[in-house]
């Protein structure tokens, strides 16, 4: 070749070189780094698959086996020492990080050499018809030094001898009843409830405001057996008549010494007479014992609904009957009140884009006895989730986001270690945490799939588990493969038979002080028992004879059902770590809110309309809120995924939607208890209430002597809830508008 | 050629096209998209020079002529109609966005056809040496009749007789020296009291404790007029004799029928007889009348310190001397409380890349009269600042942040616009904005630069100052070329000479809402007079004589230091706008903290010590917060900027540690008071005090009767602060780590 050829051939091998380097730089495909492009997608799905391959059954009956192998109460050696160590040395080993959170708080037990007891004490001052002071062992598990005896805690110390009084559950109405129809005089008296429809604490109470010295508390089979009594426990899971359940008084949430403030070493304590504790000695029996008292009751027959499956007449009393007339019931109570030290267990993962958000998961680790069921069956399972998640790291997984597993301690006494927990670290997890799901137990039953949640969480449940495998055989033979096609056959929606139901978040377990202080959307996740039955809980709950025999001989013997609960939990936790954009559905929210405003017009409408006042303010802030939820929902679908801080302002609103619900100046005056749309229902502190503030302020309104007042109070409620309402949706609006500023584009 | 040298040739020029295309996509540059580089870089520092430039005196000066041209009180036609409309206009049409807020609140006004005044009431019943009902106008700008007569808003009507008793300036201690050292009974006396030192709203309340039936407050001399009384206005800006300080007698902040919701529509309004109002008549007069009434009094001779500078024996009371002995002093009060709108006004910069981080810029716009330094002075600044904003946005500046303008209504009677708003968009606000800059007035004086800030913000107050030319050619040619030169020179901080002194926020103007209810961290700016002058506020303030002859005829003729006011604040707004890391210096809290903590020791730690109390948990607190901060503060320089996410993490992490210091409780009991560190004195609203809670429960601690109880406040007020401190320090630590959670890597 000539050299002008060489130079044109060259010319044209350099000028090509230049402009494919243009091209490549500037055109084939948008120039973004690697880390950029990974951080604009979605998890991995092979990560769920592999989740679920390795969450195994049999892991979970070993870990069930260890936790439920001797009683670990809070503040025993047991739960704060053997249990908190291996927690912590597990996810030391396994996970980014984990640590052990100290707190010294009140706690309450029995005189383990003088139990507490009841009886009938005649005039001549002999007793007899003494009840059990230990519960019967009916399996060998059941039998360890270290079972406490029956008793509620918190209860103070006494002797009282009165006359008995029935007052079926102890609610208000209950109470009601006696009082205003039957014209009783209660004070003095020694009431007899039976456990269920309402939590302990709020049957004491009661029993306080209406004048009675003490209350027996007992499980009537009504409640707790469903069937013949020869079929209960050790032949099938119903209560046997020996068994009672404990269970705390404390009306407040966490150590009440300190509240709202954590029970660390500079905590300022509270003097034990400065706070509020039950007045009235309280103990709980067995419906054997009860059956004792109840049969030998004078008085008016109690009315058909009071009547429990006992064989007797149920009476109200006050008093015993012939030949027992002048004898009356003595209640002896030897609890104590003492400052003991509660741990909790925290295990990271550090999220690899956003470290600063995280997906909390919690469980409290502490039983009344061996817990079996509440809690261990639930923290057998998040030891193996978290398990399954440190083999997820070790194959490369690293979530978008944190992941927090917590173990609580003291939840039986009031949500003690999870309240202070949140009251030590509220600023960190209140402005950081994406969402909090617990597993308080992870089955009550085998019937289905039972969900507490926010709405905003409502469409993530139902798509975890339509990818969670049925554990029951016969439902899969019957065509329902996943735990969805269960939940929504056996419990579905009461206002859409196509959907499951998911219940509103009470105050009954470690998601309050989440949802309630912080205002984080928050689930609760269990499988439950057949609802035909009519259970007030599942039948052993805080007896002796919750152990590993029950869950593993009779609830669920190939674990399959804890297996399931697992890994709804982790696909729940994957999608909310891993997803660029959370799933979170506002619009449901919106769409509860309205079905909330039609049931409470239902309830309150013509008595509002009767004073003048109506809830049309709330009516509108719903509509706002729908707009402008609907307006959120549009914009995270169309978002542009690859501007991270796009992203961030979606999510971040999607998830301070749920602290736009939260009053700083509590509800009713409760500092624990500040989100306007759910918080406990004030007589019965497991059960939500929506608007509670309204419903607070209604309740009874006919026979308060200051109308003014309540209906003073009435009208602030209904403008409290349509300013938080309209609130709300100004955090879901538009960053382009500011509380409603519209831009000019 | 050949075939087969044209296919070679071909081969090299399409190899060199693939090899080139491939260099150019994954070697020359770190392919990154131009967006992502962008939004990694702060913002062009030409903006900052061409703002600068952009901010013209003149348009100040034209700004000051409207604004101050007609009397404009809070729920006038002025005020709410004709400015607001003007200000959303300008905005509407300049910025991305405006919008009104309206808000229907409890304002107070006097009668116009029945005017306040005092005089002396013989034994026969003649009136004589009445106070002049109206201030007399000194230059033809302030008669106007609109002009509002004399009056403290929120006062009751009423007239009361009684001793005259002459108060100091009515704090707890002048009181306490009556009622203590002199033994004089106070009850039904009417009290005179100087205006200074102390919030007006206080002495109200401290004499309604000790008794007094009616209160007379007067400007003396010696605290507004520095010199002769020959120099006052209109010859220097001097108080006249003549001229009398307006004022709210409020003692919370906002809306007092509302308290913590908005004025809404929906609103529920507490009934008047239900709110803290003052509950004894008050009327402010001028200090010629001051000594008619002062010169007459019997008693004994008043303290030195107690001395004004009237040409009198200050004596104290009660009474007046012969030949008056049987004379009373008559306080007559005709004003009354009415519902009114009041407005606020937003303009809005979206941000480019972070619109959902807002820097908010606010000043109020009612005046009680004219208002030309208050707040027109600030509003004539602002409403330039936001001109010259507008104009950066036609050369193509985009923040990276939003930028938030707020004009707010009715601060005179009690923040009450800022709170509304604040009560209104809490939720929006509190969870983006990065800060808040307050000016409520340009200037105070033409001495220097005055600040109010939270430690957070002096680093970035201080390189702003030092940007922006000394408008004080005197200064500049001294060789102090920029406003911070004669800030550190006239201003020197108390701790180091060689820094300017920065004040702490108290409750005086509209930051207070942001920074007590939602942890914003906030600043507050003016030029004001020389301190040597003991000033208790520039001598003019609430009086008639506010006008704009007074600004341009004495105080800035050149509008120069508006202008510079408007300089600083405008570099702060930009480079909070706009800069990538915030520039937030969190260990300056660290060590303001540790200051505090040795000036507590200093104030409390020997009658601490006396009752076993120490202050080490704090300290301790305090250590940790220390580290905190500098492991925070390493790691905003060491940033990886080109990671969205990264950056953003460390900036929630800066903007929320003062959110970190809000206790939702409230400081001792004060719901409008929630920041542990600064919150107002709880005797005197317009200072801050520092750990408030400490310092109520320590005040007059020794005279309490029940000395138990108060020490226990002591004791948890201790254990709050430590509390507090620790959380707030647990905010800055790594996202590694949980409240603690030690990482493994």
């Amino acid at each position: 070749m000539h050299c002008k050829q060489i130079l044109g051939i060259t010319a044209i091998g350099v000028a090509s070189l230049v402009i494919g380097i243009l091209i490549g730089h500037f055109e084939i495909t948008p120039a973004k780094p690697a880390w950029l492009q990974r951080m604009s997608k979605d998890g991995d799905p092979k990560y769920s698959h592999h989740l679920f391959k390795e969450i195994q059954a049999e892991e979970i009956r070993k870990n069930l086996q260890f936790f439920s192998s001797k009683p670990h109460i809070a503040g025993s050696t047991q739960d704060e020492e053997v249990l908190v160590s291996h927690i912590h040395k597990t996810w030391q080993a396994s996970l980014h990080g984990a640590k052990i959170y100290n707190y010294t708080v009140l706690l309450s037990y029995p005189n383990a050499s003088d139990p507490n007891y009841v009886s009938i004490l005649s005039d001549d001052g002999t007793e007899s018809d003494l009840s059990e002071k230990v519960e019967k062992i009916l399996s060998p598990d059941q039998n360890d030094p270290t079972v406490v005896n029956p008793f509620n805690a918190y209860s103070p110390s006494g002797v009282i001898v009165g006359d008995l009084v029935y007052v079926n559950y102890g609610t208000v109405e209950d109470f009601h009843y006696l009082t205003r129809n039957l014209s009783l005089n209660l004070t003095g008296t020694v009431a007899i409830a039976r456990y269920g429809k309402i939590f302990r604490g709020d049957k004491v109470k009661h029993g306080e405001i209406f004048g009675c010295a003490g209350m027996i508390l007992y499980s009537d089979p009504a409640d707790y057996v469903s069937g013949s009594l020869d079929r209960v426990f050790p032949v099938d899971w119903w209560l046997p008549g020996t068994g009672a359940q404990r269970g705390t008084l404390l009306q407040t949430n966490g150590d009440p010494r300190t509240p709202f403030y954590p029970s660390t070493s500079s905590a300022f304590y509270l003097d034990e007479r400065d706070i509020e504790l039950p007045k009235i000695p309280v103990t709980p029996i067995g419906y054997n014992d009860a059956a004792k008292y109840l049969s030998k009751m004078s008085g008016m027959e109690a009315p058909i609904q009071w009547q429990g499956t006992l064989n007797i007449t149920y009476r109200v009393g006050p008093g015993l009957a012939s030949p027992f007339e002048k004898s009356k019931i003595k209640l002896y109570v030897k609890s104590y009140n003492v400052q003991r030290s509660i741990k909790n267990v925290f295990g990271f993962i550090e999220g690899q884009y956003e470290p600063d958000r995280y997906v909390v998961l919690g469980n409290h680790r502490d039983a009344w006895v061996f817990g079996a069921i509440d809690p261990s069956s639930g923290t057998a399972t998040m030891m193996e989730l978290s398990r399954a998640m440190s083999q997820l790291l070790k194959e490369g997984w690293r979530p978008r986001r944190s992941i927090l597993f917590c173990s609580w301690g003291a939840e039986e006494y009031g949500l003690i270690g999870s309240t202070e927990g949140v009251e030590e670290m509220g600023k960190v997890l209140g402005s950081r945490t994406v969402a909090y799901l617990n597993v308080d137990l992870s089955l009550a039953g085998n019937s289905t799939l039972r969900a507490l949640a926010t709405p905003i969480l409502h469409k993530l449940l139902f798509a975890a588990a339509k990818k969670v495998e049925n554990p029951n055989p016969d439902e899969v033979r019957a065509g329902r493969k996943t735990v969805y096609d269960t939940w929504v056959k056996n419990l579905p929606s009461s206002y859409d038979p196509n959907i499951p139901r998911v219940g509103d978040l009470g105050s009954g377990s470690d998601y309050s002080p989440f949802l309630q202080l912080l205002g984080v959307s928050a689930a609760d996740v269990r499988y439950t028992y057949d609802q035909k039955y009519s259970l007030s809980s599942y039948p052993m709950y805080h007896s002796v004879y919750e152990t590993m025999d029950l869950v593993s001989r009779i609830m669920d013997q190939g674990f399959k059902y804890h297996q399931a609960v697992a890994r709804l939990w982790g696909e729940m936790a994957l999608r909310l770590a891993d997803d660029v954009v959370l799933n979170f559905d506002c619009v449901q929210y919106a769409e509860t809110l309205k079905r909330i405003v039609m049931e409470a017009q239902r309830t309150y409408g013509p008595m509002l309309q009767e004073h003048r006042m109506s809830l049309d303010p709330v009516r509108e802030a719903v509509e706002e809120f729908h707009q402008a939820a609907k307006s959120l929902q549009g914009r995270a679908e169309k978002i542009n995924r690859e501007n991270p801080l796009e992203v961030r302002k979606i999510n971040d609103q999607l998830m301070q939607l749920e602290r736009a619900f939260i009053d700083p100046l509590g509800i009713t005056g409760s500092i624990y208890h500040r989100h306007v749309i759910y918080a406990p229902n004030r007589h019965n502190l497991y059960t939500a209430s929506s608007f509670p503030g309204l419903a607070a302020a209604m309740f009874d309104i006919e026979n308060d002597p200051n109308q003014e007042r309540r209906w003073q109070q009435v009208e602030k409620e209904v403008s409290v809830i349509a300013f938080t309402i309209a609130s709300a949706a100004s955090t879901m609006q538009d960053t382009s508008s500011i509380g409603g500023v519209s831009g000019k584009y």
